[in-house]
Protein backbone atom coordinates (compact mmCIF):
# COMPACT_ATOMS: atom_id res chain seq x y z
CA UNK A 1 0.00 0.00 0.00
CA UNK A 2 0.96 2.90 -1.29
CA UNK A 3 1.42 6.82 0.38
CA UNK A 4 -1.75 7.60 -1.86
CA UNK A 5 -3.53 4.24 -0.82
CA UNK A 6 -3.10 5.20 2.72
CA UNK A 7 -4.38 8.53 2.85
CA UNK A 8 -7.43 7.43 0.17
CA UNK A 9 -8.26 4.92 3.20
CA UNK A 10 -7.85 7.31 5.54
CA UNK A 11 -10.11 9.64 3.93
CA UNK A 12 -12.73 7.01 2.78
CA UNK A 13 -12.74 5.46 6.55
CA UNK A 14 -12.44 9.07 8.14
CA UNK A 15 -10.29 7.51 10.25
CA UNK A 16 -6.36 6.96 10.99
CA UNK A 17 -6.79 4.72 13.47
CA UNK A 18 -4.47 1.73 14.23
CA UNK A 19 -5.14 -1.27 16.07
CA UNK A 20 -2.51 -2.95 17.86
CA UNK A 21 -2.68 -6.40 18.22
CA UNK A 22 -0.42 -7.18 21.25
CA UNK A 23 -2.55 -10.40 21.83
CA UNK A 24 -1.43 -11.85 25.19
CA UNK A 25 -2.71 -15.60 25.80
CA UNK A 26 -2.97 -14.42 29.84
CA UNK A 27 -5.22 -12.04 28.88
CA UNK A 28 -7.89 -13.37 26.44
CA UNK A 29 -10.95 -14.90 27.13
CA UNK A 30 -10.95 -18.22 29.46
CA UNK A 31 -13.72 -19.88 26.72
CA UNK A 32 -11.32 -18.90 23.86
CA UNK A 33 -8.39 -20.67 25.75
CA UNK A 34 -9.70 -23.81 25.21
CA UNK A 35 -9.61 -23.30 21.04
CA UNK A 36 -6.81 -25.32 18.70
CA UNK A 37 -5.68 -21.44 18.12
CA UNK A 38 -6.81 -18.96 20.47
CA UNK A 39 -4.61 -16.12 19.68
CA UNK A 40 -6.01 -16.07 15.89
CA UNK A 41 -9.88 -16.97 17.15
CA UNK A 42 -9.03 -13.91 19.55
CA UNK A 43 -7.27 -11.47 16.34
CA UNK A 44 -9.66 -13.11 14.39
CA UNK A 45 -13.23 -11.53 16.85
CA UNK A 46 -11.53 -8.67 16.74
CA UNK A 47 -10.68 -7.92 12.92
CA UNK A 48 -14.10 -8.96 11.81
CA UNK A 49 -15.51 -6.10 14.78
CA UNK A 50 -12.92 -3.43 13.83
CA UNK A 51 -12.01 -3.91 10.44
CA UNK A 52 -14.14 -0.89 9.03
CA UNK A 53 -12.87 1.61 11.52
CA UNK A 54 -9.31 1.43 11.45
CA UNK A 55 -6.75 1.77 8.61
CA UNK A 56 -4.02 -0.19 9.83
CA UNK A 57 -3.21 -3.27 12.43
CA UNK A 58 -0.02 -3.53 14.46
CA UNK A 59 1.23 -6.62 15.67
CA UNK A 60 3.67 -6.74 18.37
CA UNK A 61 5.27 -9.51 17.47
CA UNK A 62 7.00 -9.57 21.63
CA UNK A 63 3.81 -11.31 22.24
CA UNK A 64 3.60 -13.95 19.54
CA UNK A 65 7.56 -14.89 20.02
CA UNK A 66 7.12 -15.24 23.85
CA UNK A 67 4.70 -18.15 22.83
CA UNK A 68 7.29 -20.23 20.81
CA UNK A 69 5.99 -21.69 17.73
CA UNK A 70 2.84 -21.80 17.86
CA UNK A 71 2.79 -18.33 17.98
CA UNK A 72 4.26 -17.39 15.07
CA UNK A 73 1.91 -19.52 13.44
CA UNK A 74 -1.01 -17.50 14.89
CA UNK A 75 0.92 -14.45 13.28
CA UNK A 76 1.01 -16.33 10.07
CA UNK A 77 -2.41 -16.52 10.07
CA UNK A 78 -3.51 -13.37 11.13
CA UNK A 79 -1.46 -11.78 9.00
CA UNK A 80 -3.36 -13.58 5.91
CA UNK A 81 -6.36 -12.54 7.30
CA UNK A 82 -6.13 -9.12 7.60
CA UNK A 83 -8.39 -7.37 4.34
CA UNK A 84 -5.66 -6.00 2.00
CA UNK A 85 -6.98 -2.40 1.77
CA UNK A 86 -5.49 -2.21 5.52
CA UNK A 87 -2.09 -1.82 6.18
CA UNK A 88 -0.08 -4.66 8.01
CA UNK A 89 2.93 -2.92 10.51
CA UNK A 90 4.73 -5.62 12.35
CA UNK A 91 5.92 -3.89 15.33
CA UNK A 92 9.19 -5.62 15.51
CA UNK A 93 11.97 -2.81 16.34
CA UNK A 94 14.38 -4.53 14.34
CA UNK A 95 17.91 -3.49 13.13
CA UNK A 96 21.74 -4.79 12.49
CA UNK A 97 24.73 -4.63 10.21
CA UNK A 98 23.44 -4.26 6.33
CA UNK A 99 23.68 -8.28 5.67
CA UNK A 100 21.69 -9.13 8.76
CA UNK A 101 18.89 -6.46 8.46
CA UNK A 102 18.43 -7.61 4.76
CA UNK A 103 17.02 -11.08 6.12
CA UNK A 104 14.81 -9.25 8.71
CA UNK A 105 13.53 -7.43 5.34
CA UNK A 106 13.24 -11.02 3.95
CA UNK A 107 11.73 -12.09 6.96
CA UNK A 108 8.48 -9.92 7.46
CA UNK A 109 8.46 -8.49 3.94
CA UNK A 110 8.61 -11.92 2.41
CA UNK A 111 8.02 -15.03 4.62
CA UNK A 112 5.35 -13.09 6.84
CA UNK A 113 4.03 -10.23 4.11
CA UNK A 114 3.86 -7.62 5.99
CA UNK A 115 3.04 -4.22 4.53
CA UNK A 116 5.65 -2.10 6.88
CA UNK A 117 7.99 -3.13 9.85
CA UNK A 118 9.62 -0.75 12.59
CA UNK A 119 13.48 -0.44 12.72
CA UNK A 120 15.55 0.64 15.92
CA UNK A 121 17.86 3.64 14.36
CA UNK A 122 20.66 3.37 16.73
CA UNK A 123 23.27 1.25 14.16
CA UNK A 124 22.89 4.06 11.58
CA UNK A 125 22.12 4.23 8.03
CA UNK A 126 22.98 0.32 6.50
CA UNK A 127 20.91 -0.88 9.08
CA UNK A 128 17.75 0.69 7.90
CA UNK A 129 18.19 1.05 4.01
CA UNK A 130 17.64 -2.93 3.50
CA UNK A 131 14.53 -2.42 4.72
CA UNK A 132 13.79 1.24 3.05
CA UNK A 133 14.55 -0.92 -0.30
CA UNK A 134 11.67 -2.94 -0.57
CA UNK A 135 10.18 0.47 -2.33
CA UNK A 136 6.13 -1.09 -2.28
CA UNK A 137 6.61 -1.49 1.61
CA UNK A 138 7.37 0.98 4.85
CA UNK A 139 9.97 1.22 6.94
CA UNK A 140 8.62 2.88 10.41
CA UNK A 141 12.05 4.46 12.20
CA UNK A 142 11.66 5.02 15.80
CA UNK A 143 12.27 8.85 16.61
CA UNK A 144 10.96 9.82 20.37
CA UNK A 145 8.98 7.13 21.76
CA UNK A 146 6.08 7.43 24.44
CA UNK A 147 8.07 5.65 27.09
CA UNK A 148 9.93 6.68 30.12
CA UNK A 149 13.36 5.36 29.07
CA UNK A 150 13.15 8.04 26.00
CA UNK A 151 14.48 10.94 28.69
CA UNK A 152 17.83 8.27 28.65
CA UNK A 153 19.43 8.71 25.36
CA UNK A 154 16.53 9.73 22.62
CA UNK A 155 16.14 13.57 24.43
CA UNK A 156 19.54 14.05 25.14
CA UNK A 157 21.05 16.97 23.39
CA UNK A 158 23.52 16.20 20.56
CA UNK A 159 25.16 19.35 19.70
CA UNK A 160 22.35 21.61 18.72
CA UNK A 161 19.52 19.09 18.53
CA UNK A 162 18.35 16.26 20.53
CA UNK A 163 19.23 13.04 19.32
CA UNK A 164 15.84 12.13 18.07
CA UNK A 165 15.86 15.19 16.00
CA UNK A 166 19.01 13.88 14.65
CA UNK A 167 17.74 10.82 13.83
CA UNK A 168 14.85 11.99 12.29
CA UNK A 169 16.43 14.61 10.27
CA UNK A 170 19.22 12.37 9.12
CA UNK A 171 16.83 9.62 7.84
CA UNK A 172 14.60 11.90 6.01
CA UNK A 173 17.06 12.19 3.61
CA UNK A 174 17.52 8.09 3.08
CA UNK A 175 13.99 8.31 1.86
CA UNK A 176 14.23 8.25 -1.39
CA UNK A 177 11.26 6.29 -2.69
CA UNK A 178 8.63 8.04 -0.09
CA UNK A 179 7.88 4.91 1.96
CA UNK A 180 9.40 6.45 5.25
CA UNK A 181 7.42 7.01 8.49
CA UNK A 182 8.53 7.94 12.19
CA UNK A 183 7.08 6.22 15.20
CA UNK A 184 6.58 9.51 17.70
CA UNK A 185 5.39 8.23 21.12
CA UNK A 186 1.48 10.27 22.10
CA UNK A 187 3.34 10.73 25.48
CA UNK A 188 5.65 13.27 23.99
CA UNK A 189 3.35 16.28 23.40
CA UNK A 190 5.50 19.20 24.54
CA UNK A 191 8.20 18.11 21.39
CA UNK A 192 5.10 17.55 18.90
CA UNK A 193 4.99 21.10 16.77
CA UNK A 194 8.75 20.74 17.28
CA UNK A 195 8.87 17.37 15.40
CA UNK A 196 6.25 18.34 12.83
CA UNK A 197 8.42 21.55 11.54
CA UNK A 198 11.35 18.51 11.28
CA UNK A 199 10.06 16.08 9.52
CA UNK A 200 6.50 18.21 8.13
CA UNK A 201 5.93 15.63 5.15
CA UNK A 202 6.39 12.06 7.08
CA UNK A 203 3.59 9.72 8.24
CA UNK A 204 4.18 9.27 11.99
CA UNK A 205 3.22 6.16 13.65
CA UNK A 206 1.50 7.23 17.16
CA UNK A 207 1.31 4.75 20.02
CA UNK A 208 0.80 5.73 23.61
CA UNK A 209 -2.74 6.61 23.42
CA UNK A 210 -5.11 4.93 25.45
CA UNK A 211 -3.16 3.16 27.92
CA UNK A 212 -0.16 5.46 28.39
CA UNK A 213 -2.23 8.25 28.81
CA UNK A 214 -1.21 10.48 25.23
CA UNK A 215 -3.90 12.90 24.25
CA UNK A 216 -5.44 12.26 20.78
CA UNK A 217 -7.00 15.34 20.72
CA UNK A 218 -3.26 17.10 21.53
CA UNK A 219 -1.64 14.72 18.56
CA UNK A 220 -4.34 15.73 16.10
CA UNK A 221 -4.00 19.20 17.07
CA UNK A 222 -0.24 19.25 17.02
CA UNK A 223 0.89 16.85 13.99
CA UNK A 224 -1.42 16.50 11.62
CA UNK A 225 -0.64 17.89 7.97
CA UNK A 226 -2.28 18.77 5.20
CA UNK A 227 -1.90 14.44 4.25
CA UNK A 228 -3.35 13.92 7.62
CA UNK A 229 0.39 12.08 8.07
CA UNK A 230 -1.23 10.42 11.41
CA UNK A 231 -1.33 6.42 12.04
CA UNK A 232 -2.44 6.47 15.98
CA UNK A 233 -2.32 3.35 18.06
CA UNK A 234 -4.24 1.69 20.51
CA UNK A 235 -4.00 -1.87 21.77
CA UNK A 236 -4.85 -2.15 25.11
CA UNK A 237 -7.88 0.19 25.31
CA UNK A 238 -9.36 -1.32 22.42
CA UNK A 239 -8.61 -5.22 22.69
CA UNK A 240 -8.78 -5.63 26.44
CA UNK A 241 -11.61 -3.39 26.10
CA UNK A 242 -13.65 -6.26 28.12
CA UNK A 243 -12.12 -9.39 29.08
CA UNK A 244 -15.21 -11.45 28.92
CA UNK A 245 -16.96 -12.71 26.21
CA UNK A 246 -18.49 -9.61 24.44
CA UNK A 247 -14.34 -8.78 23.95
CA UNK A 248 -15.23 -8.08 20.30
CA UNK A 249 -18.41 -5.60 20.81
CA UNK A 250 -16.64 -4.08 22.97
CA UNK A 251 -13.51 -3.35 21.45
CA UNK A 252 -15.92 -2.18 18.46
CA UNK A 253 -17.35 0.04 20.75
CA UNK A 254 -13.81 1.84 21.59
CA UNK A 255 -12.83 1.87 18.22
CA UNK A 256 -15.85 3.49 17.23
CA UNK A 257 -15.42 6.01 19.79
CA UNK A 258 -11.54 6.79 18.43
CA UNK A 259 -13.10 6.70 15.01
CA UNK A 260 -15.70 9.15 15.53
CA UNK A 261 -13.28 11.68 17.43
CA UNK A 262 -10.89 11.18 14.58
CA UNK A 263 -13.57 12.21 12.39
CA UNK A 264 -14.23 15.47 13.74
CA UNK A 265 -10.53 16.40 13.28
CA UNK A 266 -10.24 15.79 9.72
CA UNK B 1 26.07 -19.78 33.09
CA UNK B 2 27.00 -17.01 35.40
CA UNK B 3 30.41 -14.94 35.19
CA UNK B 4 32.26 -17.23 37.57
CA UNK B 5 31.66 -20.43 35.33
CA UNK B 6 32.36 -18.32 31.94
CA UNK B 7 35.38 -17.18 33.48
CA UNK B 8 36.24 -20.77 34.35
CA UNK B 9 35.28 -22.36 30.66
CA UNK B 10 37.64 -19.75 28.96
CA UNK B 11 40.62 -20.45 31.02
CA UNK B 12 40.00 -24.52 30.76
CA UNK B 13 39.46 -24.31 26.71
CA UNK B 14 42.37 -21.40 26.49
CA UNK B 15 39.68 -19.48 24.32
CA UNK B 16 37.25 -16.98 24.09
CA UNK B 17 35.80 -17.47 21.05
CA UNK B 18 32.21 -17.29 19.79
CA UNK B 19 31.36 -18.87 16.88
CA UNK B 20 28.31 -17.25 15.09
CA UNK B 21 25.90 -19.31 13.41
CA UNK B 22 24.22 -17.22 10.49
CA UNK B 23 23.41 -19.97 8.49
CA UNK B 24 21.73 -19.06 5.50
CA UNK B 25 20.11 -21.71 3.41
CA UNK B 26 21.28 -20.44 0.50
CA UNK B 27 24.60 -20.69 1.47
CA UNK B 28 25.24 -23.97 2.89
CA UNK B 29 26.19 -27.38 0.89
CA UNK B 30 24.17 -28.25 -1.89
CA UNK B 31 23.78 -31.90 -0.56
CA UNK B 32 22.49 -30.88 3.39
CA UNK B 33 19.57 -29.70 1.16
CA UNK B 34 17.68 -32.93 1.08
CA UNK B 35 17.50 -32.97 4.64
CA UNK B 36 13.70 -32.67 6.31
CA UNK B 37 15.88 -29.96 7.98
CA UNK B 38 19.16 -28.81 6.52
CA UNK B 39 19.78 -25.85 8.61
CA UNK B 40 19.99 -27.45 11.86
CA UNK B 41 21.85 -30.99 9.79
CA UNK B 42 24.28 -27.80 9.19
CA UNK B 43 24.50 -26.64 12.46
CA UNK B 44 24.72 -29.69 14.30
CA UNK B 45 27.96 -30.29 12.14
CA UNK B 46 29.68 -27.73 12.74
CA UNK B 47 28.74 -27.41 16.46
CA UNK B 48 30.06 -30.80 16.73
CA UNK B 49 33.15 -29.86 15.06
CA UNK B 50 33.42 -26.90 17.23
CA UNK B 51 32.62 -27.23 20.76
CA UNK B 52 35.76 -27.77 22.41
CA UNK B 53 37.41 -25.09 20.89
CA UNK B 54 34.92 -22.33 21.92
CA UNK B 55 32.81 -21.35 24.56
CA UNK B 56 29.94 -20.04 23.06
CA UNK B 57 27.65 -19.81 20.21
CA UNK B 58 25.91 -17.03 18.78
CA UNK B 59 22.63 -17.34 16.71
CA UNK B 60 21.47 -14.38 14.58
CA UNK B 61 17.73 -15.05 14.54
CA UNK B 62 17.29 -13.00 11.37
CA UNK B 63 18.68 -15.61 9.46
CA UNK B 64 16.08 -17.99 10.74
CA UNK B 65 13.16 -15.77 10.92
CA UNK B 66 14.04 -15.04 7.12
CA UNK B 67 12.74 -18.78 6.66
CA UNK B 68 9.75 -17.86 8.26
CA UNK B 69 8.45 -21.77 10.82
CA UNK B 70 10.82 -23.92 9.71
CA UNK B 71 13.52 -21.60 10.58
CA UNK B 72 12.18 -20.88 14.61
CA UNK B 73 11.93 -24.54 14.47
CA UNK B 74 15.67 -24.48 13.19
CA UNK B 75 17.08 -22.45 15.54
CA UNK B 76 14.79 -24.42 18.59
CA UNK B 77 16.95 -27.87 17.81
CA UNK B 78 19.95 -26.09 17.42
CA UNK B 79 19.60 -24.36 20.94
CA UNK B 80 19.09 -27.61 22.42
CA UNK B 81 21.83 -29.32 20.64
CA UNK B 82 24.53 -26.58 22.21
CA UNK B 83 26.07 -28.50 25.53
CA UNK B 84 25.11 -26.97 28.30
CA UNK B 85 28.81 -25.80 29.15
CA UNK B 86 28.56 -23.29 26.51
CA UNK B 87 27.03 -19.89 26.33
CA UNK B 88 24.12 -19.53 24.04
CA UNK B 89 23.56 -16.28 22.85
CA UNK B 90 20.47 -14.80 20.32
CA UNK B 91 21.92 -12.48 18.59
CA UNK B 92 18.26 -10.54 18.42
CA UNK B 93 18.91 -6.55 18.79
CA UNK B 94 15.09 -6.80 20.92
CA UNK B 95 14.24 -3.79 22.72
CA UNK B 96 11.01 -2.16 23.23
CA UNK B 97 8.80 -0.49 25.95
CA UNK B 98 9.02 -1.85 29.14
CA UNK B 99 5.93 -4.83 29.16
CA UNK B 100 6.70 -5.20 25.21
CA UNK B 101 10.21 -6.22 26.12
CA UNK B 102 9.33 -8.80 29.29
CA UNK B 103 7.41 -10.49 26.28
CA UNK B 104 10.50 -10.77 24.30
CA UNK B 105 13.31 -11.99 27.46
CA UNK B 106 10.45 -14.28 28.24
CA UNK B 107 10.53 -15.52 24.54
CA UNK B 108 14.11 -15.69 24.28
CA UNK B 109 15.17 -16.67 27.59
CA UNK B 110 12.04 -19.22 28.80
CA UNK B 111 10.41 -20.29 25.47
CA UNK B 112 13.97 -20.91 23.57
CA UNK B 113 16.54 -21.52 26.36
CA UNK B 114 18.91 -18.74 25.32
CA UNK B 115 21.14 -18.02 27.93
CA UNK B 116 22.08 -14.34 27.03
CA UNK B 117 20.34 -12.08 23.89
CA UNK B 118 21.87 -8.54 22.35
CA UNK B 119 19.66 -5.78 23.04
CA UNK B 120 19.40 -2.09 21.28
CA UNK B 121 20.06 0.80 23.60
CA UNK B 122 18.06 4.01 22.05
CA UNK B 123 14.76 3.09 24.02
CA UNK B 124 16.24 3.69 27.60
CA UNK B 125 16.10 1.41 30.52
CA UNK B 126 13.00 0.63 30.99
CA UNK B 127 13.57 -0.99 27.54
CA UNK B 128 16.33 -2.76 28.90
CA UNK B 129 15.37 -3.59 32.65
CA UNK B 130 13.57 -6.20 32.39
CA UNK B 131 16.26 -8.51 30.19
CA UNK B 132 18.64 -7.66 33.24
CA UNK B 133 15.89 -8.95 35.62
CA UNK B 134 16.47 -12.44 34.66
CA UNK B 135 19.29 -12.88 37.11
CA UNK B 136 21.18 -16.19 35.84
CA UNK B 137 20.93 -15.00 32.00
CA UNK B 138 22.97 -12.19 30.05
CA UNK B 139 22.25 -8.91 28.96
CA UNK B 140 24.45 -8.10 25.97
CA UNK B 141 23.74 -4.21 25.23
CA UNK B 142 24.48 -2.66 22.01
CA UNK B 143 27.91 0.05 22.19
CA UNK B 144 29.70 0.34 19.78
CA UNK B 145 28.67 -1.74 16.63
CA UNK B 146 31.20 -2.67 13.66
CA UNK B 147 29.36 -1.49 10.82
CA UNK B 148 29.90 2.10 8.25
CA UNK B 149 26.47 2.79 10.14
CA UNK B 150 27.82 2.95 13.51
CA UNK B 151 29.17 6.77 12.49
CA UNK B 152 25.64 8.03 12.14
CA UNK B 153 24.26 7.72 15.96
CA UNK B 154 26.86 5.68 18.27
CA UNK B 155 30.02 8.17 17.39
CA UNK B 156 28.56 11.48 17.18
CA UNK B 157 29.13 13.69 20.14
CA UNK B 158 26.64 14.16 22.87
CA UNK B 159 27.66 16.70 24.89
CA UNK B 160 31.12 15.72 26.73
CA UNK B 161 30.86 12.17 25.48
CA UNK B 162 30.09 10.31 22.52
CA UNK B 163 26.49 8.69 21.95
CA UNK B 164 28.04 5.24 22.33
CA UNK B 165 29.78 5.69 25.74
CA UNK B 166 26.79 7.48 27.35
CA UNK B 167 25.33 4.30 26.67
CA UNK B 168 28.37 2.39 28.38
CA UNK B 169 28.20 4.98 30.93
CA UNK B 170 24.77 4.77 31.80
CA UNK B 171 23.77 1.29 30.92
CA UNK B 172 26.51 0.36 33.37
CA UNK B 173 24.65 1.73 36.15
CA UNK B 174 21.58 -0.65 35.74
CA UNK B 175 23.70 -3.49 36.09
CA UNK B 176 23.01 -4.52 39.75
CA UNK B 177 23.41 -8.35 39.25
CA UNK B 178 26.71 -8.94 37.57
CA UNK B 179 24.74 -10.07 33.66
CA UNK B 180 25.33 -7.66 31.16
CA UNK B 181 27.82 -7.26 28.40
CA UNK B 182 28.36 -4.52 25.92
CA UNK B 183 28.87 -5.42 21.48
CA UNK B 184 31.94 -3.77 20.70
CA UNK B 185 32.71 -4.04 17.02
CA UNK B 186 36.06 -5.01 16.21
CA UNK B 187 36.50 -2.76 13.27
CA UNK B 188 36.47 -0.18 15.87
CA UNK B 189 40.02 -0.16 16.75
CA UNK B 190 40.95 3.30 17.41
CA UNK B 191 37.90 3.15 20.76
CA UNK B 192 39.25 0.27 22.24
CA UNK B 193 41.51 1.57 25.10
CA UNK B 194 38.94 4.45 25.51
CA UNK B 195 35.90 1.56 26.08
CA UNK B 196 38.31 -0.32 28.47
CA UNK B 197 38.90 3.19 30.45
CA UNK B 198 35.01 3.49 30.54
CA UNK B 199 33.81 -0.24 31.53
CA UNK B 200 36.90 -1.52 33.01
CA UNK B 201 35.14 -4.45 34.43
CA UNK B 202 31.97 -5.98 31.66
CA UNK B 203 32.54 -8.57 29.03
CA UNK B 204 32.40 -7.15 25.37
CA UNK B 205 30.99 -9.62 22.55
CA UNK B 206 33.57 -8.69 19.86
CA UNK B 207 32.13 -9.18 15.95
CA UNK B 208 33.63 -8.01 13.17
CA UNK B 209 37.15 -10.27 12.88
CA UNK B 210 37.03 -12.22 9.78
CA UNK B 211 34.60 -11.25 7.39
CA UNK B 212 34.21 -7.75 8.49
CA UNK B 213 37.93 -6.99 8.33
CA UNK B 214 38.78 -6.38 12.59
CA UNK B 215 42.00 -7.35 14.10
CA UNK B 216 41.94 -10.17 16.80
CA UNK B 217 45.68 -9.36 17.92
CA UNK B 218 44.27 -5.87 18.41
CA UNK B 219 41.55 -6.17 20.28
CA UNK B 220 43.06 -8.49 22.62
CA UNK B 221 45.84 -6.16 23.26
CA UNK B 222 43.83 -3.66 23.78
CA UNK B 223 40.58 -4.62 25.41
CA UNK B 224 41.59 -7.49 27.47
CA UNK B 225 41.31 -7.04 31.29
CA UNK B 226 42.44 -9.21 34.43
CA UNK B 227 38.77 -11.79 33.73
CA UNK B 228 39.32 -11.77 30.19
CA UNK B 229 36.47 -9.53 29.51
CA UNK B 230 35.98 -10.80 25.95
CA UNK B 231 34.01 -12.97 23.79
CA UNK B 232 35.05 -12.71 20.04
CA UNK B 233 33.01 -13.79 17.68
CA UNK B 234 33.63 -15.02 13.88
CA UNK B 235 30.65 -16.49 11.89
CA UNK B 236 31.18 -16.39 8.12
CA UNK B 237 34.86 -16.68 8.69
CA UNK B 238 34.51 -20.43 10.64
CA UNK B 239 30.83 -21.63 9.21
CA UNK B 240 31.32 -20.70 5.59
CA UNK B 241 35.42 -21.67 5.30
CA UNK B 242 34.19 -24.01 2.78
CA UNK B 243 31.28 -24.25 0.78
CA UNK B 244 31.76 -27.87 0.04
CA UNK B 245 31.41 -31.47 1.80
CA UNK B 246 34.56 -30.86 3.59
CA UNK B 247 32.86 -27.91 5.23
CA UNK B 248 32.87 -28.99 8.89
CA UNK B 249 36.10 -29.79 8.63
CA UNK B 250 37.47 -26.55 7.59
CA UNK B 251 35.40 -24.92 10.15
CA UNK B 252 37.32 -27.06 12.97
CA UNK B 253 40.28 -25.85 11.21
CA UNK B 254 39.35 -22.15 10.93
CA UNK B 255 37.83 -22.16 14.87
CA UNK B 256 41.67 -24.33 15.69
CA UNK B 257 43.26 -21.00 14.21
CA UNK B 258 41.41 -18.35 16.28
CA UNK B 259 41.60 -20.86 19.29
CA UNK B 260 45.66 -21.32 19.36
CA UNK B 261 45.90 -17.24 18.54
CA UNK B 262 43.59 -16.33 21.55
CA UNK B 263 45.58 -19.47 23.78
CA UNK B 264 48.79 -17.16 23.16
CA UNK B 265 47.04 -13.98 24.26
CA UNK B 266 45.63 -15.85 27.55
Amino acid sequence: MNRRELINQIRLKQSYLCVGLDTDLSKIPTYLQQQADPVFAFNKAIIDATKDLCVAYKINTAFYEAMGLPGWQAMQKTVAYIPKDILTIADAKRGDIGNTSTQYAKAFFEAFSFDAITVAPYMGADSVKPFLAYKDKWTILLGLTSNEGAADFELQQMGEEKLYEKVLRTAAAWDTNDNLMFVIGATQAGEFENIRRTVPNHFFLVPGVGAQGGSLKEISQKAMNKDVGLLVNASRAIIYASGKEDFAEAARKAAQEYQAEMASYL
